[in-house]
């Protein structure tokens, strides 16, 4: 038998350019937090929470003032920012809530991105955001993290795009001596 | 148009047994080394590495030596164990390699375990083994760090099974004030 890489990871891409005709309907959003919630964590820990954003509404444009220069032109174009925190502590102490925190939101966004590709939509992870104010703006409290961001939307067809880095130059094996 | 959440996302689990008659091709190894190398990073960067050893090889029996008690029982019957590594350091330096680190590999991992349920196989991540031997073992330089291993092979089937913990209970969104 044999087997071939799933196509939703091989044509997964991370577009710098989004619809802004697209709306992201209450559903779908769902559908992207649920995909999320279901990836693997440490002793079942979900040490993960987001926050969705859709373009338009009082919240996006909040968030969007916190974005760098060179992110808000295509992430405010995307349907949808998802702010994506980690929990680091335990509540009111300087105990670390599980070792492998940013690795299983690693994972949880990494579920939500494939997701939204089989929906037809795609996702572009950034960090180029103001992350204190962001987190001033969603009164996070100091045992949990803001890690990244999501825009999330409809990308440009295939044939607008440019080419694709390619992946294939990285030692994948461990190179041993 | 309704969204649904994909098959693989919703049914992948983590076993904690496994068919110990299940043997890992070359090329089904390939692949979910593969899906992992096809995972988002912070500008590309790519910051994981990943040994394999398939099960009865000498490099396997070398790692099965250093899994903890709670672990060596299920781990040992898998077709591989796959070491992750993260790319810490700019070699020979004390600069952070990437901020997202350890969070890409996360992304990779679950890229990984995707791959492995839509071939048929099941995939247990854990920390249960003594990580400075591993290290020691696969001569990782200290730029890199081992974070987790994964167990990749053929779960008993769905009758033989516990039940799944739900992933139901866990705030998703996050809770504003």
């Amino acid at each position: 038998m044999s087997s071939e890489l799933l196509p939703v990871l091989r044509e997964r891409w991370s577009p710098r350019a989004f619809d802004p005709a697209h709306h992201l309907s209450d559903q779908d959003a769902d559908v992207l937090l649920e995909a999320a919630r279901w990836a693997p964590s440490a002793g079942n820990s979900q040490p993960w929470a987001f926050h969705v954003a859709r373009r338009n509404t009082p919240e996006w444009r909040a968030l969007t003032e916190h974005l760098a220069g060179s992110s808000r032109p295509w992430a405010s174009q995307a349907s949808a920012l998802v702010v994506n925190l980690s929990h680091v502590y335990v509540e009111d102490t300087d105990w670390e809530f599980s070792e492998f925190s940013i690795y299983d939101l690693g994972q949880a966004v990494a579920h939500m991105t494939i997701q939204a590709h089989s929906m037809g939509l795609s996702c572009r992870q950034f960090r180029a955001f103001d992350k204190d104010a962001v987190g001033r703006l969603l009164e996070v409290p100091p045992h949990w993290d803001v890690v990244t961001m999501t825009a999330i939307g409809r990308a440009p067809s295939e044939a607008e795009r440019g080419p694709r880095a390619s992946q294939r130059e990285t030692a994948i094996a461990w190179p041993r001596s």
